[in-house]
């Protein structure tokens, strides 16, 4: 199987959790067997290996992306970069050159896009398994995935099938209706778009020449900040007459809201957390050290990060992103390819933040004009590179830099360090990538 | 009038706002006409002056207060102080016999005893002050105040009082009855038993006496850890036979629970707090930096601070006390005589934390056995005696201290430093008080 995963979106429906520069995706949430806890992409990694263990998966996604998925799923897995957001059409075409001229996946190969979010069971891989054996088969150019309704949602765009049989052409495709209607489109047979989709790959490569002059994969690459925004819904899917839907009755939620990622958690509560008896369906998310204690609450969920936190209805919680737009705020935390970083604290003329580097990363050698920096070791050792002169760093060790002064901290072990910043203008704007002088690289 | 405050109690059941170090009474809660805010004890004393300007207030309570209370209060403020804690029979005759030897007040004049913590308006106050007034000219010995009851509660103890008049004898005093038979007692004729007590100096000072041995406030202070702890009221007032009991009208909630200190609350939140439209009787108070988002909530307080987070049904808010007891926890912030601090981070290995002095404060001069400690100041001017060496320091300058060294930093502006403490067995008790050498004292 070809499985191209799409991997997008900012994730401001699951705050405090996820935030710019965390995806919702690698949130690390689900409990595994092993006990431990795995994030979205994990999972649906995991998921598709253990159906088809040859599976090729690619995911498709922006580059700020790129080391949260090395970080999480090794280097195995392939990567289709967009250089920025263009929406699903031109992403879908980008990730089939890819396949096509850096796997050299042949054109009548099939490919099976399927969204990176959705929780669901193994039998989902499996039947979309089928499904790419279908679009290598039939002489449909694209097999969408049917999901039976579980109730009228007013979320889903809907597909009208023209018979009851597990796959069947497809009579009409169905907008986001209001509750009543998707009650009547039920009642004629529709199942909900799971925003899958099959085909050969020349199919969708043919369509993308069409639509898009480009020769290859890596001009097609580099020409994408010019593509038009636009989905593959509209740019394909409703132009083409031989759509087949084959049907899926298994378990099917989407986790975009947190009502549906509640409903996916094996317990209660994830992190310090205390419920007392007169609780009933609530569910607690806490990535901070202290405890949250929650007393006679009903259906409501809870989240405390260090970017704030959430304390909502679960069904109401499905209207947050408005609320969360309007918070304008110093991003907290964040992960990066090379470890991540933790604000403790801020004062006017000073920030202090915790530094992880990850064992053999390092900083980029940089300065800032307009603050100081004091580092203290709290774990790990290292070297640090200030004004070109390299030193061994280990626990307890303090590196004070004026502004202006060339640093960086290499880490030969998991290295933690506490970093206060001080000046009157801090921001993250602040920094002036510099070359490691040739002496000390 | 003579006012002694009874201020106690480590306020568990307002947590996370109060705790071990931290009591209820010194928490700003309540907005002033001039849109700052104020602790209970802060209010209750402006209230008091309002009404009396001349009043003589005395505040009885441990020693843990008396820095809070000068900060908040000033020094104009009398202080009965407890050096350990003995109920309240034996706190009201230190008081007694404070206000007698101390402040010289005459045996014939009276004393009001009231509580730190009722959320009351200044009517409240004039009762108090005629309650004195009556206590000094009546026949009895005790004059009580009575508080009409607005719900049969099973919280308060009740007073049935012989008749309907504005003062009456007492008939029986009723401990804390169930909901029913509260409404029995209401129905005939009960009233709230306030915990206030008025009485002439001289009655309370021969019933202490009488029950313990000693001479004179001095004497019963260094003997005040060999008493038995026992109430006023089983020690005085379930003895007494001539008792009056003095109506109260007026607003009166007790500021014990989450559910009466919210009802207090001028506006719904206090700190970074979004509520949305579908929230209905939710009251917010959050001491960290980042927002609490709530959303289709009712009849809920949400409390943060450092030391965790609280969602709680309001009327649920009131069993809180054993949920807390069973948090064992790291003190994650305190205030002292000489500023306060807050734990910022915690590792296995390392604690690091924010310090605040107060202008013209110091730390005692100390050394640790088992952690080092980095000093980087943030804020403020001062100076340092590490090792027997005085040095000035500022905004950036970092202190470094291993294991064994004694050191100090002296405020002399308002200064913030961020020390970070490294060891494997850090702990609040690793600290030994050094005397600084002579030669810098």
């Amino acid at each position: 199987m070809n499985i191209v995963l799409l991997s997008g979106g900012s994730g401001k429906r699951l705050w405090p959790l996820s935030n710019d520069t965390r995806s919702k995706q690698f949130i690390k949430i689900f409990k595994t067997a092993e006990g431990s806890y795995e994030s979205m992409v994990q999972r649906v990694y995991r998921q598709i290996l253990s159906v088809d263990a040859s599976a090729t998966v690619t995911i498709a996604t922006s580059k700020s992306q790129v080391s949260a998925i090395h970080n999480q799923l090794g280097t195995d897995v392939g990567i289709s970069v967009e250089p920025c957001r263009r929406d699903t059409f031109p992403a879908i075409a980008l990730a089939a050159a890819y396949l096509h001229d850096v796997h050299k996946i042949s054109e009548e190969e099939s490919v099976v896009v399927c969204p990176v979010d959705p929780y669901v069971e193994q039998d989902y891989f499996e039947a979309l398994s089928s499904l790419g054996r279908r679009a290598a088969e039939c002489s449909a150019n694209l097999v969408l995935m049917g999901i039976e309704p579980t109730y009228p949602s007013a979320k889903y765009g809907y597909i009208i099938p023209e018979d009851k049989e597990n796959i069947s052409q497809v009579s009409v495709f169905k907008e986001k209706p209001d509750e009543e209607t998707a009650k009547s489109y039920i009642a004629k047979g529709a199942l909900w778009n799971g925003g899958v989709f099959a085909f050969r790959l020349g199919y969708v490569l043919k369509r993308a020449h069409e639509l898009i002059d480009f020769r290859d994969y890596r001009d097609l690459y580099d020409k994408y900040e010019t593509l038009t925004k636009i989905s593959f819904d509209y740019a394909v899917v409703e132009h083409e007459p031989q759509i087949e839907v084959m049907r899926f009755g298994g378990m099917w939620k989407d986790m975009g809201t947190w009502n549906t990622l509640t409903e996916a958690m094996e317990s209660p509560a994830i992190g310090k957390a205390i419920l007392n008896d007169a609780c009933d369906n609530v569910h607690v998310v806490n990535e901070l050290d202290v405890p949250v204690l929650c007393m006679g609450l009903k259906d409501v969920v809870v989240s405390a990060s260090p970017e704030g936190i959430l304390v909502s209805d679960k069904t109401q919680s499905s209207y947050i992103k408005p609320f969360v737009d309007d918070i304008d705020q110093q991003i907290m935390f964040a992960e990066k390819s090379w470890g991540s970083f933790r604000v403790i604290d801020i004062e006017e003329g000073s920030m202090t933040i915790k530094v992880t580097l990850n064992a053999g990363h390092r900083m980029n050698y940089h300065s800032h004009e307009r603050r100081d920096e004091v580092w203290t070791v709290i774990a790990g050792k290292g070297r640090t590179i200030i004004d070109g002169v390299e030193r061994s760093v280990t626990v307890g060790d303090v590196v004070s830099m004026k502004a202006g002064t060339p640093h960086t901290i290499i880490a030969d072990t998991a290295l933690q360090v506490i970093e206060v910043q001080i000046g009157l203008e801090i921001s993250a704007g602040d920094k002036k990538k510099l070359n490691i002088p040739s002496q000390v690289r």
